[in-house]
């Protein structure tokens, strides 16, 4: 059992920020690093101590193992912290910082290699009956072969490239009868493109709700889970809106799917905080995707709904402390949702739109909490993920934390960048999310850029019958000034000029 | 059962903004008073219509009930909440309110009315048997007549002037033989102070805590309390930390008061949010003090431990919906902590220091709630009550809140103006706090200008760690270079400089 003193934060923005707060409130002394890019980063102000270690692209700064570990050397750090992305997940590096004698907060590296890859994922958990998608156990070219799986497994059917990525080489079989067509051609498509023309052939989930669940494991062989997050709503794979709990899984589903996830945390003997993905089909079956070995972005909502700080948690249990709760005594408080604020333009195809934040005014008030590593005034370095926050809004329920969300997004003021404020608003007022009924599909379903035109007609009516009212005013109370009620308007029309 | 569209704030500044933000969550329309002061006040852009009533001063502007009816009247209100001071417990204007048609969010003028009489309450309350602090029932001048009744009650006892304030007229008496002596300065002291002799008697309580509880009546005769306030920490009588639950009460001794709050309520036949005052004594006894018929400063601190939204709850209630709870189904979730920002200078005598918030940044992350109406940039009126904020912070229990405070407190950036601050950090610091063994005489036990000297010096010394430990690296890795190593100083001076 060893104390840590000081920690150190390889990475940078909000999470950066996150940690470091969590440090703090422990009494433990922080170190950040920086990029050259980062120098007037909020985090880098934020630490006790900053060091800049390289040049603005991550493979000068945030990736530069060797570098940060001198840096730990020199500043006599005790543990190190990965947050998300960078190096949280690069098994070697972990065992770098293991042989420093330098806490890794994160699990062992063994752990990190397993679950980094598929196969050996799959094959470890197979022994605790784990259900994962029905189809082939490897990779294969023999088409009758194939036929004969896609028909065991029963059609749709998906056809994908071993070697592949980006959905290249990628077919849905609806029907037997078109089966040896669509392989043959997938495989040339394989071959052509990654010069591997080999495929896996699974069962295709036509509208899968992507259900992730929360485990913790400590150094005394405990694990619990802490219920699920669904994370359905996304833009090219990427997350954008997230809750917990997910508005479908009954307490049932919940359990079961929980125990499956402590279940595949054990197989890799896991220790700290970890995610299990899983698909989640029109009839409530699930299937195991994948386990990251690490905190996620959308960590927040797990932690309003059960009222435990991650950080603090990975941090005790990488001081060797056992868990102080058991999985009876773990219990879902109220609804917790995220949208995370890109800086990104919804109107046109998501792409990214960086530039200088003219004015940045976050929400607040009961039941919101802004994660984010900017101000007012700051510009979006072009270098990493541009994320500008994590809006995160808890109520006693989904109808309250929705409500929430919708207010605070209205109250979010950003100018100078087009963000994803106001596709967030246009989620949480469809009826599909609402009502709960929606799966990873939404976006390609639902939104066109003319479903944000909407938003600004509703804002323009609202104006005009504002101003419509006050032309009927005829008499006015002394105290109400026409310069008053051009106050009113001209903050109305000002805010929605922002959104 | 009326559904409330359209809703007029009677207030300012952060409670304006706190109220205008639930209703807005409820789909509710709200209407801003401004006074020529605020015209820029962010109270006034939040809302969807905002009406200047008048002058700076209070009595020419937020004071002023016949111009706030005729906006009402005018823009077609539905319900006014009058927040907390100005016309909140004003009897005359709620009735006013009430017969204009217009919903007053708060109790009926009879309980405002009997409550505020503090003689009236004590004989209302009495059938259900409230613990009182034992004394005289009525004004008194006659000093056999006072001395029999004082060696009733037993010393120490305290004489205090029927018409007084301010401690005028007040004498803590020890011993029964000083008793004429003593009786006879008070009975002069109030007559030439006040015109009036007459005196009360009353046991005097030496060490006591401030307690209060929430509580929440409908109009379906359904009232329960949400749990105690500890707001013991205070200077000149004005809490400036507040926390919820108390450190020191049992389960059982909270149910008891939480009965008595419920009964003092019903007593008057109470509907809405109001709060029972008790003050507790070094033996946990507890005795009633008054009722306040309005939502207070400090019901953020019910909300995060309880998971209710207080103004909501009122504004349900006030459409003549039942509670959706009962006493049962509430629980305490956590540990939540207020400190309120007053531009006030601590190491001065807390006197107002109003001005320029030069620098205004607020504290974020999990578990910090700042509700305030300023940003940076803005002036702080010296027309009202010199509240910057109140930082509110939860945690899972008490030693999490306050470890979030303080680190709130530091990252609370202000300049420009004095604020409470240093002070809070003070308080939460202090053993008797943490302990949680301290009353309302927590300040002129341990407080003096010069408790604020020490936090600088623990800064100073910092820097200088900081400095010597930069001095000593000899083989610094490349990439540390010492423009970093001054960022890290700067940013530490800098922090320190604003604490």
């Amino acid at each position: 059992m060893k104390k840590i003193k000081k920690l150190l934060v390889a990475n940078r923005g909000e999470i950066a920020l996150r940690v470091m707060r969590s440090a703090k409130e422990m009494g433990i002394s922080t170190v950040a690093i920086f990029s050259e890019a980062d120098r007037n980063a909020l985090h880098v102000r934020f630490a006790d101590e900053a060091v800049c270690v390289g040049g603005p692209k991550s493979s000068e700064s945030y990736l530069r193992g060797d570098v940060i570990l001198d840096v730990c050397r020199q500043l006599q750090v005790d543990a190190i912290h990965p947050g998300y992305g960078f190096l949280s997940e690069n098994a070697g590096f972990a065992r770098q910082v293991q042989e420093a004698g330098i806490i890794f907060i994160g699990p062992s590296p063994e752990a990190i290699e397993l679950m980094g890859s598929k196969l050996a994922a799959k094959a470890a958990v197979a022994r605790y009956n784990i259900p994962m998608v029905p189809g082939t156990e490897e990779a294969i070219t023999d088409v009758e072969a194939a036929k004969e799986i896609a028909t065991q497994v029963g059609f749709p059917i998906l056809i994908k490239a071993s070697a592949g990525g980006g959905g290249k080489g990628m077919r849905v079989v609806e029907r037997v009868e078109d089966f040896e067509e669509q392989m043959q051609l997938a495989v040339s498509e394989a071959t052509s493109a990654f010069g591997d023309g080999a495929v896996f052939i699974e069962k295709y989930i036509g509208s899968p709700r992507h259900i992730e669940i929360q485990v913790l494991g400590d150094t005394h062989g405990n694990i619990v889970h802490l219920f699920e997050r669904e994370c359905s709503i996304q833009r090219r794979h990427q997350k954008v809106v997230e809750e917990a709990p997910s508005a479908v899984l009954t307490p049932t589903l919940r359990d079961e799917m929980g125990r499956c996830a402590v279940n595949v945390a054990k197989a890799c003997n896991y220790v700290g905080a970890g995610t299990v993905e899983f698909l989640l089909d029109e009839n409530m079956q699930f299937y195991f995707l994948e386990m990251n070995t690490r905190l996620q972005v959308e960590h927040p909502v797990t932690e309003q709904i059960t009222g435990l700080d991650l950080v603090k948690e990975q941090i005790q249990i990488a001081e060797g402390n056992a868990l102080n709760f058991s999985q009876e005594q773990l219990k879902i408080n109220g609804h917790a949702l995220e949208l995370r604020v890109y800086a990104e333009d919804p109107a046109n195809n998501f792409l990214p739109d960086i530039g200088k934040l003219q004015t940045y005014k976050r929400p607040q008030g009961l039941g919101v909490r802004v994660d984010d590593g900017f101000e007012q005034g700051m510009e979006i370095p072009i270098y990493y993920d541009p994320m500008i926050a994590k809006l995160v809004t808890f109520g006693k329920d989904r109808q309250e934390a929705i409500a929430k969300m919708l207010r605070a997004i209205d109250e979010y003021e950003i100018t100078g960048i087009a963000t994803t404020l106001p596709f967030g608003k246009f989620v949480l007022e469809h009826e599909a999310f609402i009502s709960g009924n929606f799966d990873t599909k939404f976006i390609e379903r639902y939104f066109t850029p003319e479903s944000l035109q909407v938003v600004s007609d509703t804002d323009t009516d609202e104006i005009a019958a504002v101003l419509a009212a006050l032309l009927l005013t005829q008499a006015r109370p002394p105290a109400v000034t026409l310069e008053t009620a051009t106050t009113s308007i001209a903050s109305n029309w000002r805010k929605n000029r922002l959104k």
